[in-house]
């Protein structure tokens, strides 16, 4: 008998025959004597038809309007997988962020946790009922209805796994596990059985769709042993873990990132205070900066490069334009025709040589190299949008496939 | 400067149009310095469609996860509604039924109301908002959700007036307020200025849909002044108060009701006991029993009809049958080809002939009368539902059009 948090996302239990096939997962895993407590999202397309609906009545409502509305969403899911159990003779109490106790700070629409009293469903379990919960939202101090925001279920998940020392938090989502590369772009990617918190963030925060980042960062927090798999074939996933075994490749997967745009600013005076003054204007726009490039000064002067989110591009040229005289440079320089390509992995580190295997094989499928990042445990390069699938075939066939 | 409760209904609500329309009408009650409560029911056909979703996955759902289910369509209907106002620059805030303290009974889907704190509502007035309130929705003392059953936004509108002594609770619906009689079926049914919550009462459970019993009767408990009125003609309404003027006339209203069945008992023995052994069988299977006529015994029998409603006639008369020795009946005739027509008025009373004169009517029209149920405030009789909308005319043109 085990303690066993699972969470199904949207497209699990986006029809009435998903619900059913959810509903068998969570049946099986309360006949082999487990305590559940099942995490959901909204239904399918619920949160894109709510926005709609909004969009037709104030195009900029207040987040907090907005919370009250999409946190319908999930509390219509988590009656309706109710009602499946109870079908099955199951028992079974649903629960909303506000009776389970989901304290979050106030930011509407992008609420951190703060606390979950696990009172309520602790008091459930105790009578051998399965609980679901309404992912994705909570409430502030005023008793307001707030959303977690991107991979908001998912953090639900974690924080009651953390905060009830679960045995186990089960992820499903429509693919099969943690892959060394994306399977419909690499046919030769192959699923991980293993990977370690820092690899799984690497990968999450490159591109990888499957886990959000806030999640992993709070399971590695708090130590929480997580899993990825479907919810629609039965089979074993990934396992995120502190350290996973001994044998492990030492690249864990290879991940693609379209979202980028790069801005250089050309010809700025090579003194101090300068990256300050460029990177002031973003963030007080509220724009997140990735990959920065500084190249060695000469003749006074040099260049700053660096990656933004696609849809900041504008945003972050208009800023920066308006402060070319304060800032002081000759030019600025914008493309969004680039992606982002990274080869993430723990062993990295003590193994030197890998990223110039990585470099290797770009260069033998003749694709040139904009910018390099590196970390600990993972190499990005940037490339041109058009030859970025290319590249990660080929890093991938020189890893994984040999 | 008044505290007004504003009550809007699912066809007042039903598009963003109709949100917009009920937008303006609340914008202007805040202009004229009123404190406003509104409150709001799920928008047009959202109840059906929830309803529709359960039955797909479930189609006997507990109570408890219906209730989770039905109260995030009175959810949407505030955030929408907050939207709308703060698109027009307004001050407000949407509160479900759990933020404003709506404690219910544990009655799923038909909660009686126990009490309103009121603090979380009053502490908004008091920043000047506008206060967008979920109807039909409250929690029983564990933090469940719980729904209230038929009219139960009008309810929660009336309830909070109540408990914060408002000085007037607007129902808004589709018709332009109470009248006389069904002006659908009657051309020369009139709107009428006012009534006392007593002829509301009868009206209200003689099939006039404009109110729910419950509501009028806690405004009559609470002394609560409500006004009936259209959300789509800004026009006043019809007024609902303890007394009303002097020179009202003595007859408030004309209502038809055809949801009726009559069960006749033939045969049954004169003897003490007879009536609770029948009215007993029926109680049981909680049916409600409306007009009862025992027959003068003869012959050491008598007969005794009753009518119920008309999807209660199968059950009610299986019920009985499987008792006939008990009570000792020796035949049993049922018929739903009928129709309740009611006169209702606070002047009857002091006024003789009054229902005289609705029996000339009928006579004069060659309408024949099948039982006779008088009140206070009101007289009914039964007739064949054929000639029903006939009947209804025939007492309107003698009592209001002549």
């Amino acid at each position: 008998m085990a303690f066993i948090v699972q969470k199904f996302g949207g497209s699990s239990v986006a029809n009435a025959e998903r619900i059913w096939r959810v509903a068998g997962i969570i049946a099986d895993t309360y006949s082999e004597n487990n305590d559940i407590v099942v995490v959901l999202s909204a239904q399918g397309d619920t949160t894109d038809d709510l926005i709609e609906k909004a969009k037709e009545i104030n195009p900029r409502p207040s987040k907090r309007e907005m919370d009250v509305l999409m946190s319908t969403g999930e509390q219509m899911s988590i009656a309706l997988m109710a009602m499946a159990l109870e079908k099955m003779g199951l028992p079974v109490i649903s629960l909303t962020g506000w009776q389970i106790g989901m304290q979050t700070n106030s930011v509407y629409g992008n609420a951190r946790i703060k606390k979950v009293s696990c009172d309520r469903i602790r008091n459930e379990l105790d009578k051998r009922r399965i609980v679901i919960v309404a992912g994705f939202q909570g409430v502030n101090k005023y008793d307001d209805i707030t959303t977690l925001g991107r991979g908001g279920s998912d953090t639900t998940a974690v924080a009651i796994a953390a905060a009830m020392n679960a045995n186990l938090c089960q992820i499903y989502t429509d693919v099969e596990g943690v892959y060394t590369c994306d399977p419909r772009k690499v046919p030769g990617a192959r699923k991980l059985e293993e990977i370690t918190y820092d690899e799984m963030l690497e990968l999450a925060s490159l591109g990888s769709q499957v886990l959000h980042n806030r999640s992993v960062e709070m399971a590695k927090r708090y130590n929480v042993n997580l899993e990825v798999l479907s919810s629609f074939v039965r089979k074993p996933g990934t396992k995120v873990k502190e350290v996973t075994k001994m044998e492990q490749t030492k690249i864990s997967g290879i991940a693609k990132d379209t979202n980028v745009a790069r801005i250089a600013l050309i010809g700025v005076k090579d003194e101090p205070g300068v990256a300050f003054k460029v990177f002031r204007v973003l963030a007080k726009q509220k724009i997140n900066v990735d990959i920065i490039l500084q190249s060695i000064g000469h003749d006074e002067t040099q260049d700053i490069s660096f990656t933004v989110a696609k849809n900041d591009m504008e945003e972050a040229t208009a800023a920066l334009r308006e402060q070319q005289d304060i800032i002081g440079f000759r030019d600025l320089s914008v493309t969004d025709k680039i992606a982002k390509v990274s080869m993430v992995g723990a062993g990295m580190v003590n193994s030197s040589g890998v990223a110039v295997q990585m470099f290797e094989a770009l260069y033998a499928a003749k694709i040139n190299i904009h910018m390099i990042s590196t970390s600990e445990i993972k190499v990005s390069v940037l490339v041109n949008e058009s030859e970025a699938d290319r590249a990660i075939q080929a890093i991938h066939a020189k890893f994984f496939e040999t």
